[in-house]
């Protein structure tokens, strides 16, 4: 793939191509590295971001679009969106990162993504920036279900339970297995008045239930949409 | 002061007042208050002021900018700006809040100033918000030591001395005073190859410290500037 090509996903036409070549260079290729590009393109993201969730929804407390915002303007997010354009081809690393398949780690390729957001605004401006932005979150945020974007999965197992009068679950420890230095936890979480058990397995008790209660609201959910 | 003045000082005419209006008013005045403008407004700030860095500043790296936008957004800041427009004496407060002189609170004070670079994006778009928000700034960061902006007493006082080569200073407490559950702490900051002897007190050796380096570090540079 070209810069062409990426330019073209991007929506925007680089009058100045350099400024892509920088967004694209991880500091372990070259001194004139994308970092500083990240910075500004950082706070152009969570500028358009904001304005978009406002606008979208009326409804939302400042509280509950900080969430929302924080949610989608994570290293997570951004990795993924970076994935769907192919950016980890295009990158420009160095050859230690290159060998340890640093294109496909999601540090790296957020940074490079919020480096481009950075690049289209020196290039031509907020609104061409904001329209980048958009361009992919857009879609993006019409696909997810924001209502639990961001929660844990006890607590939309709980918000889940309230909402229908049903009952909370009920999580217990049903054994602790290996050594002390390196003990499994083996949680179940029960929900009587559906007669459902789940189980979850992790390194502490707090993991283990976490796991146990995501089985349960995915098998509940499943069944009643 | 009506808002017309307000509206001069912020250097914007807002073809909206209502929006204005409603970044003043406080959620202990009324439902229509101006969080959610807030939030817009946090974004944009952040913004305007990373793009203002971005090109008064080549030479830094994105942690020095980042360093240097968190101290200039934050709440202190913002408060002191909000300080110099008399914004308290607009703001729209209930009644507990005026009895509590919530106008002189800073929390309430940045908040609204916020509100207003988010209300100015509302009424005439980016541009204009970031205007505004530098009109304000770029006056403010002009007349700060960058160098030193966010940096604790100790910090700053022990990059002077190796600066200088010259040894760390020593830090002792001289004396424990009060009640065990509300003592004050007096410690004294020696630096013997200036025959500089400074004290400091306060509620924790920390803060006795930081107040004792803080009159070393201006009694040096009064001196040597």
């Amino acid at each position: 793939m070209k810069h062409a090509e990426l330019s073209r996903r991007l929506g925007h036409q680089f009058a100045q191509p350099q400024l892509l070549q920088r967004a694209l260079t991880h500091r372990s290729f070259s001194a004139a590295h994308n970092e500083r590009l990240e910075f500004l393109g950082d706070s152009v993201l969570n500028c358009a971001v904001a304005k978009h969730l406002y606008d979208a929804y009326p409804e939302l407390s400042e509280g509950e679009l900080s969430r929302l915002r924080s949610n989608l303007v994570n290293q997570q997010t951004l990795a993924v969106l970076a994935q769907q354009l192919d950016l980890g081809e295009q990158l420009l690393l160095g050859e230690g990162e290159r060998k340890s398949a640093g294109f496909r780690r999601p540090s790296i390729l957020a940074d490079a993504l919020e480096a481009i957001f950075g690049a289209v605004l020196l290039d031509a401006g907020f609104a061409a920036a904001e329209k980048t932005v958009l361009g992919l979150y857009v879609p993006f945020i019409a696909q997810i279900d924001l209502k639990t974007l961001g929660k844990d999965p006890k607590t939309l197992l709980q918000e889940y339970l309230q909402g229908h009068k049903l009952a909370l679950p009920q999580y217990g420890v049903r054994e602790i297995k290996g050594e002390a230095h390196a003990q499994t936890f083996v949680v179940s979480c029960e929900i009587p008045q559906l007669g459902l058990s789940t189980q979850g397995e992790g390194a502490s008790r707090r993991i283990a239930e976490q796991i146990a209660a995501e089985r349960a609201y995915q098998r509940i959910t499943k069944e009643n949409p």
